[in-house]
């Protein structure tokens, strides 16, 4: 079986099978990080442009890893040092990439659909590491696999996400992967930071954070921006904590276990308590891992080529 | 045949045979590029240090392709990013170079012959990525290699070079190129733009540019440096665009094709039209995908190894 | 044999088998990098993580070279260009390290005490490659190796270091290595600039530069911060370089030659001048070679690999 499409531009309209496929290749790829030699050769040869237009460094070193360890050559690009591409649109960035015969494109930008206009000017696979407030697929897929992993299914999972959902793409992957696959999705936050109509989408959507947990077995905190504060949307960081944070005192209220994840980096004493963040409970580290692997799959999938050199 | 220096510093003063060796190359490695795995084992071991004291993001990924692409070890130094080196003389900086046994530096700075100072105190191959005004020798193989691709020969051209001359390494690497190879160059701009006694060079000095185009089969348009404005020396953009701009309109007049030619990255609506950039006479983005190939020509014939790997 | 510790924190409490080890595998490696292909695959698979949290240019090229000798996978990452890590604490970077399955870490940070911080979290191999005023262990094995090459012996050398002793890990690594392999170490600076009570280290302490000079057979010139100045501890440079700089005057008067070193980059005309800097009595850029195979030599008997490669 096969992805239908080149790109991986977003979680919105991929398949069950589609996705399954994916976690599946990723959990194979897993078991190569745990090799004493974590490298297979199977995109020798192929060029990948890390064209990182807003500052990142877990994605961008993760995406970096999963390259490097499949033998992929690796160019970096952060608009932060190349002033050359200030002055230059988007057509001429993705025309110049494609003239210099670059076979896969990994695109981090401010603006939603970046990935998609690229993907459409460019023969090379793209694969979006963050549009805006679009889509972040491969964060949603890495969420997926761990939960996968630790509990077993997706099926019939009730998975909460807490934050700033509206400018969240991290949240809009999560819930179209998470509803594809059968699970339940709640959401909960300051209502200035929910999206306008967003139970369209199959969500339910909770204004309080109690409410909200008594009907969850995952909780997925996102990060607050803190620069995002005073300007009018967002409360201050105590009343946030008050509200929304997951606190050890809270959970310990509600009388019973929940997984906890965070797409990092964490806020420690605002969206989340260190003593939970640290718990048993928490799967953030196995996040960051199978990140990697999640990232390896997607790279080999999109590629094309016919083996995964496992 | 092999060139006669271990570096390439310039076109200034190399023979048409060592031109001519230098485009063949190239488009043997072209021929790489449009391979399912566009790699070669030529320079493997050998390491290269891309050191550019001057932001470049176009040039700098080229030739980290043309590297990666000849299997060399790439260590990448650009000054932005480097605190110790401000404080340090260039003297020092090539000294450390050589000390850590580096095969292949190629330069980017803005002092024009600050490649050449490099190449008198080290023993590795220096490559001149843009010194200053003075040249830029890899971009005006490109620029060949692509007109020669494209009209089969140099001899008897007629290339008409566009804008800012007199600040321009591009131009004058070019001008010294192309004039070997047996074409014929003019060029046209702002008074004040164009270098005194330029004549001398061989090249036909045009103030009006539809008397310039009159006379040209070849159009190269360089970029307009918007920095450079309200200095005095610079016309405003509308100005500029009126009297200099290769515009629609203006190529529609002269009632007939120009190969257009840009060495990137364009201020579309400035120095050149959208229509023009993006016509089928437009080789800009042929210019790009031979940048890489002569680049991996380039490093191949300074590095001395017997064997091109193709 | 092989080291005790899985980490390199500092030269403080290695034993002398361990240092001479050292220093031995770094003379083999030194061997390597004068070879046509100077690269050894004995880290294939191994991905290395370059974590700078302070600039630095030239021990980051220095570890990036002797990574890609030995085959490393290299992933780079610098804290100016890292937005997320700014507001993560570095117990959290530390964790998304190791969940990312990288084998070792390079770190140079302003706390000192960072990397045995990270050492204590992470399964990964940790290099200190500086950290704040502590230790710079790789710099004074690369002054060692250097000094042995030279003189054959490190036993019973007279060694002064010259210059702002307290902010400088250079000394102190010196100091703790020197000692250890039974040379004598004699230090001289500014009062303000010596740490208190460093006697009890075993050094020697001088305020008067000839007097040190007189009882030495190596000086190993420290670099001056420039922004240091002005803050009260610190003299102009003319009054330093007139009681502490290393000029080609004072050392004429000495009547005798020494052997001069300095970790760079220099200033020159400051703490030393260009002559002496230049002279064939300097080694400093023989330190700079022996960086890259003192790193190569770390890195491969921290990794615990069975075989050097060579």
């Amino acid at each position: 079986m096969r992805l239908k499409s080149r790109h991986l531009l977003g979680l919105e309209g991929l398949s069950k099978e589609e996705i399954t496929l994916l976690l599946d290749t990723a959990e194979s790829f897993r078991g190569v990080m745990e090799r004493p030699i974590p490298k297979v050769p199977t995109l020798r040869g192929i060029t990948i442009v890390n064209l990182f237009f807003e500052p990142s460094t877990r994605t961008r070193i993760s995406f970096e890893l999963a390259e490097k360890r499949l033998s992929a050559d690796v160019v970096n690009f952060s608009a932060s040092t190349s002033s050359v591409l200030k002055g230059e649109t988007l057509k001429d960035t993705a025309q110049n990439i494609e003239a210099m015969k670059i076979n896969m494109v990994v695109i981090r930008h401010s603006a939603p659909g970046a990935p998609y206009f690229l993907s459409q000017k460019l023969k090379s696979n793209i694969v979006n590491a963050g549009d805006g407030a679009h889509e972040h697929p491969t964060q949603a897929l890495l969420d997926m696999m761990t939960l996968r992993e630790k509990l077993g299914t997706l099926e019939g999972l009730r998975v909460l996400i807490v934050g700033d959902i509206a400018h969240s793409r991290v949240a809009r992957s999560n819930i179209y992967g998470l509803l594809t696959m059968g699970a339940k999705v709640s959401i909960c936050g300051p209502p200035t930071l929910l999206p306008v109509e967003v139970e369209k989408l199959g969500v339910q959507v909770f204004y309080d954070l109690n409410d909200a947990l008594s009907q969850a077995d995952v909780v997925n905190v996102l990060r607050i921006q803190l620069e995002r504060q005073g300007r009018g949307l967002f409360p201050s960081i105590r009343e946030y904590r008050e509200q929304f944070g997951i606190t050890t005192e809270r959970l310990k209220k509600m009388g019973r276990n929940f997984i906890i994840m965070h797409p990092g980096p964490i806020n420690r004493g605002v969206e989340i308590d260190s003593d939970v963040a640290d718990s048993g409970n928490s799967l953030i580290l196995h996040q960051v891992t199978n990140g990697v692997a999640t990232r390896m799959a997607v790279l080999y999938l999109l590629s094309g080529v016919g083996s995964n050199g496992l």
